[in-house]
């Protein structure tokens, strides 16, 4: 493979909510000098091919002067990304000395979390909350930094879901005194150390309340993971003593922000667009982001990157699983739905709270830290229904305000959604019309899921076939699954 | 009376959480030049007397030279304290407009805040929340101001309890379109005008949720106000036709923060240290007053002036009331228990709503726009029992915690109540001493209660006798009277 030298010179992006273009071409000239005459990148041909979608590693040439790089993509909240695993060359060292401390239980959500601290999707977050930082996340959505350099929002950064480890009383007790534990995988493997522990107590009530405004029955993530859970808190440092892998099949699709952000310097991303997800992607949802990619090309961005990033941890029973999605993702890029060359596919592990305006803020503050510098967020994001009324959980205006006005935030542009809906005239997904509003069709997730499950087709248009077969073989699946688990009656 | 001409140079005060104290004297010369030259305040003799514990007025000339004169007390947020209160010359043309504007009926709490935010206690805020506001202030505890300028805290202020008007699906109906509305308080009168009106949901589960915390049955402002009140919100501007007087014999210390600013110059005060309370003075309350003025003098400052500030609106049904409340106070400075040379007893119109954290930043906020740069926070402030569980509601010490974090508050210096109980070697209120725990007695406010319920006297040095004697005789009134309710039982 031949290797290109090119320097990166990307003009600065606009990093203010109000969208101007950047407004001159930086040239080569300009820039070479002073402290940047390091910013020379390796950057390899495009490894790009139809049948991967993603590239999980950039290649370049390890030089010193590598170090000096500056990228032009947004800064990550703190200005510098968390990176929490330890150096291969120490891990023999420390899984030694994690042997031998107090153990800590994780659940599968818990990994999940120690995977989105560890990688960095909550910096400057360094480890499991302590109480400053958790009552300043459930008061405040947002937590002080010493020394600032939150790069635009000050020194404030967004924190908008509560980032813990619950303990119980028999896990207290066994931690005694000692300052740090080491915390165990769902599989029994070691994972972490946590570090200059704090323990304080887990007021489940309040937390539920302050997050999702509601302590009504039902709230998924309340009931599998808050419920069950012990009533104190343990923060701390973390150290991953290896990457969090799922061998799922899935796991190559699991970019780092620092991948990510290596990924769209590769592709001299000057605009990063994210779309968070947890459903299937039909039509409308490609139009908004092919929509959206043609506004910032009029803007004056030459190339923008749609980061497409479905949700991968923790989601509710009747939600379309993991693999189902990745697979209909797959789809949409290989029918040319949306750009595969404009576009990257990875997979963010969070789990999800569905805790409507309070967890799109962390939707969105964790893609900051990817390199995105412009989210586009829908009706009702992270809504639900009320769990014991008939009604949205969450005024679906609600997400997009707070949003928008959300501390730690400025610095990213937030697109709002536009309607799509089904134009029976044109058959095809289109942004709706209001002055013909008869002419379309509004097809909800749950009606979609009928569909499928009914085996009907959805009008023509509504989403690529090959996409659809997806669906409909997941819910055929589901249902001989079902039908097996029937109990058969004995005459 | 003979009048004074003085040159107010206060040194500048510390607006910084570290307490460094003024490090010099500043002298005349040093500042008399420049834009300062008008600096000249016409100071009475102190009117001061032992019958009347504060000066509802400051009496000065007026001269066009005032109009330049720059207070060294702090900054209120948003950089001008808000005053809305109509000028006396266009009263009678605004009533005559408010007249045939839609009314809106105001509950007595509702009439408390239009008091609040029309003296500039909330201040920047001009009116009830519009949605803007009020999902800034339930989900970040804080407001972001355009054009900054709020002194200390950038363009961030805090702003942590929803100040809003509830009004029901009727009375939207009679509001129409318009665009303003006529405040209506509970004796018929027209008290203000609300302008540029908008009309939201009052999503009370979430609103209380996270509010308090919990959505727990049995909290009072919840079951008194807001479970009452109607499912829309009405947000706007806030004219106040004149300023609101209770008559109910205290309205003279009802000082707003602007008279309250004005005295606090008149003594020349280089310090303002607040105590928020809505319980009776005992003397271990006292001594923490005291205590805190002498570490300030050891600090460097010259005048501080103590701010004790009952909380006047709405309270629970067992608080003691607060006419009692101010007797008491009264005889508590007429003991010179507190100093009044050095004390201002004001009355805070705010209502209470028992929710902890969130709580005491609203009580610390507003009196910064009260002039004070110095707060007093004690265990538990604005805490009380769970209303369901037996526990309290909040952690004893959050409140502390997220005052001192709050975004907003950096200008305030935040000064942690040190335990005081009764010494029974000394025979007197004390600080704790942890090295002799048996020799101290606690006595709670519920402690405190039942005694003068049963009209048993505490320890000796517990309270000074007169103010122990407004107690007692109020819980003795009590009983009469829930005596006289009594039904009497016919043979």
């Amino acid at each position: 493979m031949s290797l290109t030298i090119k320097l990166q010179l990307l003009p600065f992006l606009n990093q203010n909510r109000h969208h101007a273009a950047p407004t001159k071409n930086i040239t080569r000239k300009q820039h070479v000098s002073g402290s940047n005459r390091h910013n020379v990148r390796i950057r390899p041909e495009p490894i790009y091919s139809s049948n991967s979608l993603i590239i999980a590693t950039t290649r370049k040439l390890k030089l010193p002067r590598m170090q000096g790089v500056r990228s032009s993509l947004i800064e990550p909240d703190g200005g510098a990304l968390v990176d929490l695993v330890v150096p291969e060359s120490q891990r023999g060292l420390k899984a030694v000395e994690a042997e031998a401390l107090p153990k800590v239980r994780l659940t599968r959500v818990d990994l999940e979390w120690v995977h989105v601290i560890g990688e960095g999707w909550a910096s400057p977050l360094r480890g499991f909350m302590r109480e400053d930082e958790y009552l300043q996340s459930l008061h405040f959505n947002s937590m002080r930094v010493e020394g600032g350099g939150g790069g635009g929002g000050g020194s404030v950064v967004n924190m908008s879901l509560p980032i813990v480890l619950a303990i119980d009383d028999e896990t207290k007790g066994q931690i005694g005194s000692s300052s740090n534990v080491s915390l165990i995988g769902p599989d029994g493997d070691c994972v972490a150390i946590l570090r200059s522990i704090q323990i304080y107590k887990h007021n489940k009530e309040e937390r539920i309340a302050r997050t999702w405004g509601t302590t009504a029955p039902g709230l998924p993530y309340v009931e599998e993971v808050i419920t069950p859970a012990g009533n104190w808190l343990i923060g701390g440092d973390l150290e991953l003593l290896k990457p969090i892998k799922y061998n799922d099949g899935l796991d190559h699709y699991r970019l780092s922000p620092k991948q990510l952000r290596e990924e769209f310097d590769r592709r001299e991303a000057d605009a990063v667009f994210a779309f968070q997800l947890r459903n299937p992607v039909h039509n409308g949802h490609a139009l908004l982001m092919n929509d959206t990619r043609n506004r910032l090309l009029e803007m004056g961005y030459k190339n923008p990157i749609l980061l497409l990033h479905p949700l991968g941890g923790f989601t509710k029973a009747d939600d379309v699983p993991l693999d189902v999605r990745m697979e209909q993702h797959s789809k949409v890029l290989e029918d040319g739905v949306l750009d595969p060359e404009t576009t990257i596919v990875s997979i963010f592990p969070s789990p999800m709270h569905y805790a409507g305006p309070t967890e799109v803020q962390w939707h969105a503050k964790a893609r900051i830290n990817a390199g995105a510098n412009f989210y586009i967020v829908g009706r009702d994001p992270a809504g639900m229904g009320h769990p014991t009324e008939k009604r949205d959980l969450y005024d679906p205006d609600h997400g997009k305000k707070v949003l928008s006005m959300a501390p730690g935030l400025e610095k990213l542009n937030i697109l709002p959604f536009r309607v799509a809906a089904y134009d029976t005239k044109d058959k095809k997904m289109a942004f709706f019309d209001p002055t013909r509003s008869q002419d379309f069709l509004f097809i909800s997730g749950t009606k979609m899921r009928a569909y499928a499950r009914s085996g009907e087709n959805p009008p023509d248009g509504f989403m690529c076939p090959s996409g659809w077969k997806v669906l409909v073989n997941y819910y055929k699946s589901l249902q001989a699954e079902e039908a097996a688990q029937q109990p058969v009656l004995s005459a």
